[in-house]
C-alpha cells in the first residue's frame, strides 16, 4: 500500500439492481469521496428496449450507466469500474454469470463489458448448485456479504448473515467460504397482505407501534404458521384490542418471527444483520426474542464490498501502472 | 312426521353469503324441490346503499331476497324462511350476533327480519370467546357444520370439520358441541402470490399438473415456513425442473401442506373435508400424506344444515299448524 500516493479517484463502484442505482467514487484506501444514487434500475433502463436486441439493450444500459457517472469517466479517464447486482443477470448489460456455492468471497474472475469510455467490470452472482431443493440464487447480495466481512476483519468460524428486504437472504459463511443461502419472501408477503385483502381492508393508515410489532413477534413466535396468524390479526382488530392503523407493525412483527422462527438454527451463535436500519432494528428485535444478539451493519458495506473485489481482482493496480508511467 | 301429509315446499332456505346467494326450496322431509343461485351477496346488494342508512339497507336486502325468492314467496305464502351467512352480519339485513363456543349445534334462537310478505329468520354466528388468541368468528359455516352432522347420521365423539377456502375453517367438533375452530387464509395468500409479485412473473398461465401439486405438497410438508417454500418454486422454474404453468398447481400443494401441517393434530383421528370439489380432493391429498383418510362431503350439506335448523326452532311446525288450520 506505501506505492499508493495518488489519494484521488481510484475506483467508480456500482450497486445496480432491478430497481435503482447506488454509485460511489472511491479513493485508493477505499475511502468514499463521492456518492450518488438514482433511480435507473434494470425496470427503468430496459423499459422501451427489446431485451432480444442485445445491440438496443447494450446502449440503454451505457446511456443509464453515463447518466449517473458520465462525469467522472470524463474527469478521471481510464478510471476502474465494477458495479455488482442484477445488471449482471441475463436481463442486464451482460450475462455475469454464477459461481456455485460453496464458494469463497474472492471472486477471481470478473466479467468485462465495453463501452465507449473504456470497460465495466460485472461481478459474477451464486447459486446453489443445480438440482439441489430448493434451488436459488443471489447476485448483488454477494458484494454486500464481501463488505460484511470486511467490516468484520475477516473472522474465521461460521457466522450467519441475514439480509433483510422484499426477499430475505440467509447466508452461511464458514472461513469466508459462503456455504448455502435461503430466501425468504416475507417482505414481499407483507406488501402484498397490506395492500390487498381483508387485512388490507381491516388496517388504516400506519401508524408506528412496538408495542404491536412486539406482540406481532410473539404470535409469530408460536409458529402455528403464517397464515394462520397473519389472518389472527383480524379478530384482534374487531375485538378492539388492536388499532387498525396498528395492524402493519404487528403483521410485521408476525411474519418476521415466523421467519426468524424457521431459518435460526441451534448453531447460529454469531448473527449478523446487514440492510436498511429499520428493517434491522425489526430484525434484530425478533432475533433477541431468540436469544441471539445479532451484530447490525448498514448496507453501505456494499461500497466496501465493491473495492474489496476490484483490488482482489487486481483493477487498482491496472490504473496505478498506468498512473505511474510518465 | 307422520302429521306431515303436505309433501309440497316446506321451507324457503338461503345461504346468503359475500359474494353471492344460493336459495332452495325445500320439502317438509328437507328433500329439495328447487335450487339456485345469484350473485346477489353482500358486497352487490349493498354498493350504492348507505351502510349507515338502516331504511335504506333494508330495502336494499328485501329487493335483493326478493329478486331470488319473489316468486316462491307469491306462489307459496307464509312459507316460512331461514338465512345464514354473512347477511346476518353488521353489515348485513340484520346483525343476528353469535354464540360463544362452546355451544351445540341447535341455534335455539334465530334472529327474525321482517319484509313485506313475512318473515326471514337469521341464523346466529359463532365466535371465539374474546379475549382468547387467536379470536375468531364463523358466520355461514355454522349452517354447513350441522349438515354435516346431520350427513353423518350424528357422530358422536370428538370431529375435525375442514371447510377449505379463501378462509379455510378447522373446526373442531365433540359430541354435537363445537369446541373452537382456527382460520387460515391460505386461498387468500394463493390468490395474492399467483396475481402479484415475482411468482406471478415467474408463473405462467395454470395448467393443471397434479405430479407439480404433489411436489409442492411435499415441499410444504418439510416446515421451513411458507414464506421460504414459496419463493422456492421460482428457483425451480429457473432451473428448469419446473414448468412455469405447473408453479399455480406446485404453489398450492406448498400452501395446502403448511396448513394442514400446522392445524392437523395427532388426536384428529376423524377427520370431514366439505366445500367444493376440487378443493377437497387437493386437501384429502395433503392429509393423505399425514396419515388420514378424511370423509368428504359436498358443500351441498348447507341445504340440509338449514333445513334441521328450521326443524329445530319450530319454523315448520308454525307452518303446519297454519297449514292444517280451517
Amino acid at each position: 500500500m506505501s506505492l499508493v500516493t495518488d489519494t484521488g479517484p481510484a475506483l467508480i463502484a456500482l450497486d445496480w439492481g432491478t430497481s435503482g442505482q447506488r454509485a460511489w467514487l472511491l479513493g485508493a484506501d477505499g475511502g468514499i469521496l463521492a456518492a450518488r444514487s438514482a433511480g435507473r434500475g434494470l425496470l427503468t433502463t430496459t423499459e422501451d428496449v427489446d431485451l432480444d436486441d442485445p445491440r438496443a439493450r447494450a446502449a440503454a444500459y451505457e446511456s443509464a450507466f453515463r447518466k449517473t457517472c458520465g462525469d467522472w469517466l470524463t474527469e478521471f479517464p481510464g478510471l476502474p469500474a465494477l458495479a455488482a447486482g442484477m445488471v449482471g443477470s441475463a436481463q442486464g448489460w451482460t450475462d455475469s454469470g454464477y459461481r456455485t456455492v460453496p464458494a469463497g468471497l474472492d471472486f477471481p474472475s470478473l466479467v468485462p463489458v465495453s463501452h465507449r469510455d473504456g470497460v465495466l467490470h460485472l461481478v459474477p452472482g451464486l447459486r446453489i448448485p443445480s438440482g439441489a431443493h430448493p434451488g436459488d440464487v443471489i447476485r448483488g447480495e454477494e458484494t454486500q456479504l464481501v463488505g460484511v466481512l470486511e467490516a468484520l476483519g475477516d473472522p474465521g468460524g461460521p457466522l450467519t448473515v441475514v439480509l433483510p428486504g422484499t426477499h430475505s437472504k440467509w447466508v452461511r459463511v464458514e472461513d469466508g467460504v459462503v456455504t448455502g443461502f435461503t430466501t425468504a419472501m416475507t417482505g414481499e408477503l407483507y406488501g402484498l397482505l397490506i395492500a390487498h385483502g381483508i387485512l388490507a381492508r381491516t388496517a388504516a393508515d400506519p401508524v408506528a407501534d412496538d408495542e404491536a410489532f412486539s406482540r406481532g413477534l410473539a404470535a409469530g413466535r408460536r409458529s402455528r404458521g403464517l397464515a394462520i396468524e397473519a389472518f389472527g390479526a383480524r379478530p384482534l382488530v374487531l375485538d378492539g384490542v388492536l388499532e387498525p392503523e396498528s395492524l402493519p407493525d404487528y403483521l410485521s412483527g408476525v411474519l418476521i418471527a415466523d421467519e426468524v422462527s424457521h431459518l435460526l438454527h441451534d448453531a447460529d451463535t454469531r448473527v449478523v444483520l446487514c440492510g436498511a436500519g429499520e428493517l434491522c432494528r425489526r430484525y434484530a428485535a425478533a432475533l433477541a426474542g431468540r436469544g441471539v444478539e445479532a451484530i447490525v451493519l448498514s448496507e453501505e458495506v456494499t461500497a466496501r464490498g465493491l473495492w474489496r473485489i476490484a483490488t482482489a481482482a487486481g483493477l487498482l493496480e491496472d490504473r496505478l501502472e498506468r498512473t505511474l508511467k510518465p
